[in-house]
């Protein structure tokens, strides 16, 4: 809808550094798809040890990864110097998350002075086909230096 | 505040089996340590591949315990022939998750005849102190049979 | 985006009428403007009676607006034998509810068997220019009868 | 469960000034019924234009209290240089809104530099007997100086 801005490559570079920088990501295997202004996409793969007792990815590892797209879309927007923090997140589980894979798209919806506010829509992905399985609402704090001070 | 009353056997282990069969919890690493009818207790140990870029346990492990243990506490109300999924759940993450181990509580708010409502608190320890880090509010759809019907 | 269908006489007709019989609406002075299937456009004029301390239109007012937007948007798919209930909502104040009106367009993401989703966008209007004020998400249940089966 | 302190006089009177400028909750006719540091207790007597179809109150004017219940629990632990905002806030409808009156409970769960966040309890009044009939938590920041700095 509007026009897809890219990023600088240095900007770029320390996004992919600080997502290289979160174990976790690693651990679920989370993978860095795109990155523009204000927008991400992540994809994360089916494997067995993400499902829950039905065998479909569990909604903790959508949580995930809406958590982590709508906070990698923010950073886009934020300089070397700020880090960035979840103060909090709504996910709806709309349809089992079942499928060879997941992809997440995270978009800036208003970037303020010191709150960021992301929508995040997640797409299960069967035989080429995706269809709509979780749609999230994030506010992220940039915090200036190192200190916590939501 | 309330009265805690207890699980009967058959119910208990249904609960233990039911979380046993999720495979994501084990690569986290919750542990179920209590069940009561209405409220569970977990704890999340921390580990180096949990955390996100400062060390602290990851926004998205916080939601995962978050998600399960209101999950499970709903899951102690309900006869075996149901499954319990999450519809939704909103958190806020109100301090660092760091320390030696997160411990959630899950307890339900209101159950009615499809839908549960519970409330998590989640704490993290430190050299034997506890400090609230994150509170959420879930709502989940009981489905009879295997369909999803939500 | 999705091309727009219109509502047969017969349903429109019966979401305007559930709509004249919601006393708070009046009392809100909230208009429905356009109906079509699964997406109803509201607007709610600045009064001064509706404003908080600074002048602006009222956080709750503007909720009230956005659970108004997705619970008619879910109407327009429901039959005549149902009632659609609000079972929660989430919404993010993004800018100041100020200028002459708002208006709120709620649009159905996922409607199941029981539960349906919305998204609901939030505009203020000043001058003849629109900028987006809030957003939110919601979940709603159909009860089947008059019965409250939450 | 907390020993509730008492505000001091001038603070006390800064949040009744407020409560009175907004002149939203006098069309709601909401009611200021109790402070404390960190605490506040509402009340909001039924009136038939407060109604939806079914004639309980309407989940609009239920959020409304949920969100004024928050606000003024944040305010009373801010300085009076300060403008509280609500950033986003969600809220679970449990049961129907019916009785002679709703009162809410808004608690602060943390207070931080920037951010605070509140949870918030709203009950059904009946033949003098109370249920919780909704569930609230709140996202609130401060703003120093009169600009919008979200």
């Amino acid at each position: 809808m509007t026009e897809r801005r890219t990023l600088d490559r240095d900007r770029e570079q320390r996004v992919r550094q600080v997502f290289a920088n979160q174990a976790f990501l690693c651990l679920l295997g989370v993978e860095l798809r795109e990155i523009a202004d204000g927008r991400v996409e992540l994809a994360l793969p089916f494997r067995p040890d993400l499902t829950q007792q039905i065998g479909y990815i569990h909604g903790g590892a959508v949580a995930s990864l809406a958590d982590v797209a709508g906070g990698f879309a923010a950073l886009t927007q934020f300089d070397a110097a700020s880090e960035i923090l979840t103060v909090e997140f709504k996910i709806n589980l709309l349809a089992p998350s079942r499928g060879e894979r997941l992809t997440a798209v995270g978009e800036v919806l208003k970037s303020g002075r010191t709150l960021t506010v992301c929508a995040i829509s997640i797409f299960a992905w069967s035989n080429g086909a995706s269809s709509l399985c979780a749609s999230a609402q994030q506010t992220l704090i940039q915090i200036r230096s190192k200190e916590n001070g939501r």
